[in-house]
């Protein structure tokens, strides 16, 4: 058995234990892992086929709608915002992104490479946009669709749709959000705030790994993404018959096939990745479990004690206080320490991780979550506890043995 | 807590014990299920970075190649090949496609949602192509790329593809093939055979979940899509630059921008599905201990093992055998049975799944698979004794009680 000698076999896996306090990906609630340990079952199989549409109606509770559309798409997070925006977006549609961080960028990128006519407005850093502002953008462009991320962890803005509905009702506009970041972490209503499309991930506040993207779709939305229908070749019939407009430009983020096949029809599309189905189902049972609403307060609740508690070390928090997510803040990294050292040793040392930052945040601040599973007393405590010993480690003037205080304190008397 | 009365959430997850004996997927490695359950680390964790690497070396061994570009695309198998093909045709480049079942519809399909000029050459199902019919289709069309199935479950047929190599070198012509259903099932040698790119995935003989799809890339390959390079507007620095060559229609299967995330750049695209790749880890990691020669052997010898046994029920089996995979197996559907009667009876009440089948064998054959975790003695032996027992109960007229007994002599005697 020369071969165990190998490096590339002979390693069993064995992660180092980390408490993932960044922008997330943040640690599995140990539930979700144990549901992703269970065995396969065939894609037709009735159990199968069942856990599809238990997975949609909890989903519906998670995203606080009715929408007969609430399902998976099978990758990351950006897997479910490309097929949201490739499948409605017809080449050289116009599309609306306001952009207050880096996930705007990335849908204005994924809108463009889908071939939109992409419009941009750009508030700073650390700012939201007011519905006035967003409105007289649609004016002026007259797009097909507005696209804006609700809460975007490069800035931990998290910006206010409840009033963009209306607007976009009005114009005669698709309404799309990406709540990956967000979502029960912060409120959000589909249908309350008559969204046609949202798209999410697992790997912050739902508590899974990284790797599938639950989306709900108004009957608005998929009129409209029907019409570009087109069945494949290896398996169509003569019953089938394509859409009206030009067909989708992709075949794994088509829509109106991807539906066929959550559907009733049952039409083979992809073969479901039934092991993160088992996760996705998962963390939103456990959701549903705590109570929607609960887990926001959960959220807001130790997010605040993580904001009282860094505060306290004298460290200030990024960007406008009254638009943050619960579950993300920002905190500058003092002049006189090396903000990569101190996040190298709080990783090595320490076993926890917090963030860095993107673009002009780069270098600047640190950024701290508290999501899913960790949004918990005894993470932020133990994060406190350990940031405080370690920038006292590394040079740091200001004040010591504060942080964990100042959290106990909010958690006892608010 | 009345909630805990809803439907939509009480359900634990408890899938009903299935041997899946269809085409693919196929219940999951025992080993591969505990690495998924593994808790998760950073995205820029060291331990994680190492685990791709690792993850990278792995699947060199499986696919026989030194490509320093063999990683994953974070969805299921099609992913891979749309990732692949959507990299490498810019919109009006040729592509050829040679189809000999459904998932050659399945590539011509998605090359075409690329915007590729698709031309396709058709063999009948059960039968394959001669390198001289792909050689003199290359001449006429002058593709930019040849993409071909190597096994294709809808007909069980393994297409020879070892001398396409050389004619694509010759004609300039990259070669790209889906190894999706036959990898370490069937003989595959990237570098020998010269293929510029490869794509599979876990739900057939990796004996893991669908979800992840590896794919190698050959350096020819590599410097092509490398010239349509774009980096993200919400990441991009001063020295950034764009390719000479048109933008990818596609963010998420960018794959120039999934190079920069593997490789040492560590530039920021998706967040890599980590429980996925664990499990894609560690499915190369048991084949690897096997040795990649000696699982393809397995493979072959339960699928023989398996087809004596059918043939001792007096059953046909489907196409032309010479080039039949090893791991699965089409076999008529005997006059006077149901075909759906009988595998709903054999998944309802033996637990055993087998396949039906696709256009023009719908209703015609039944596919039984052998592969990755069931390639083993005791599930052919299983599938074999209710399939017999089956039969007779649904009023099969042929041979009964000779199924198991033959594969037993085939295990003992050859």
């Amino acid at each position: 058995m020369t071969q165990l000698n190998n490096q590339t076999q002979a390693q069993a896996l064995n992660p180092p234990p980390r408490l993932l306090m960044g922008p997330g990906p943040i640690n599995a609630d140990p539930r979700v892992l144990r549901a992703m340990s269970a065995q396969l079952i065939g894609q037709y199989d009735p159990a199968m086929t069942g856990y599809m549409n238990e997975t949609m109606a909890r989903y519906r509770k998670v995203f606080k709608t009715d929408n007969q559309w609430t399902f998976l798409i099978d990758g990351t997070s950006r897997a479910g915002i490309e097929a949201v925006l490739v499948s409605a977006i017809r080449p050289g549609d116009a599309v609306l992104v306001p952009i207050f961080g880096r996930f705007g960028h990335l849908l204005a990128e994924i809108a463009q490479r889908a071939g939109a006519e992409v419009h941009t407005i750009e508030a700073p850093w650390g700012e939201v946009f007011t519905p006035e502002q967003i409105e007289e953008a649609i004016k002026k462009v007259q797009p097909k669709m507005l696209a804006i991320v609700q809460g975007d962890t490069s800035t931990t803005m998290c910006q206010p749709l409840e009033h963009l509905g209306d607007i976009c009702r009005r114009h005669d506009v698709l309404f799309y959000s990406d709540a990956t970041a967000s979502i029960v972490g912060n409120e959000f209503k589909t249908d309350e705030w008559q969204l046609d499309a949202v798209s999410v991930g697992l790997q912050k506040c739902l508590g899974g790994p990284s790797g599938s993207a639950p989306v709900t779709l108004s009957e608005r939305y998929v009129n409209w993404v029907r019409k570009r229908k087109k069945v494949e070749a290896g398996i169509r019939t003569e019953g089938h018959k394509d859409g009206s407009e030009p067909f989708i430009r992709s075949n794994y983020f088509d829509i109106p096939m991807i539906l066929d096949y959550w559907g009733e029809e049952r039409l083979n599309h992809h073969t479901e990745a039934t092991t993160m189905l088992y996760g996705a189902s998962e963390c939103a049972r456990i959701v549903i479990e705590e109570g929607v609403d609960a887990s926001i307060a959960r959220h807001a609740l130790h997010g605040s004690a993580m904001v009282q508690g860094v505060q306290a070390l004298g460290l200030k928090v990024f960007g406008n206080l009254e638009y943050k997510m619960n579950n993300v803040l920002g905190v500058y990294i003092p002049d006189e320490v090396e903000g990569d050292k101190v996040r190298g040793q709080m990783l090595e040392d320490f076993g926890i991780e917090i963030g860095t930052s993107f673009g002009p945040l780069h270098g600047k601040i640190w950024r701290i979550g508290t999501m899913g599973y960790n949004a918990r007393k005894s993470a932020v405590l133990q994060t406190l506890s350990c940031l405080d010993a370690c920038l006292a480690a590394n040079g740091y003037k200001g004040p010591k043995g504060e942080a964990a205080a100042a959290a106990l304190e909010f958690y006892a008397h608010g």
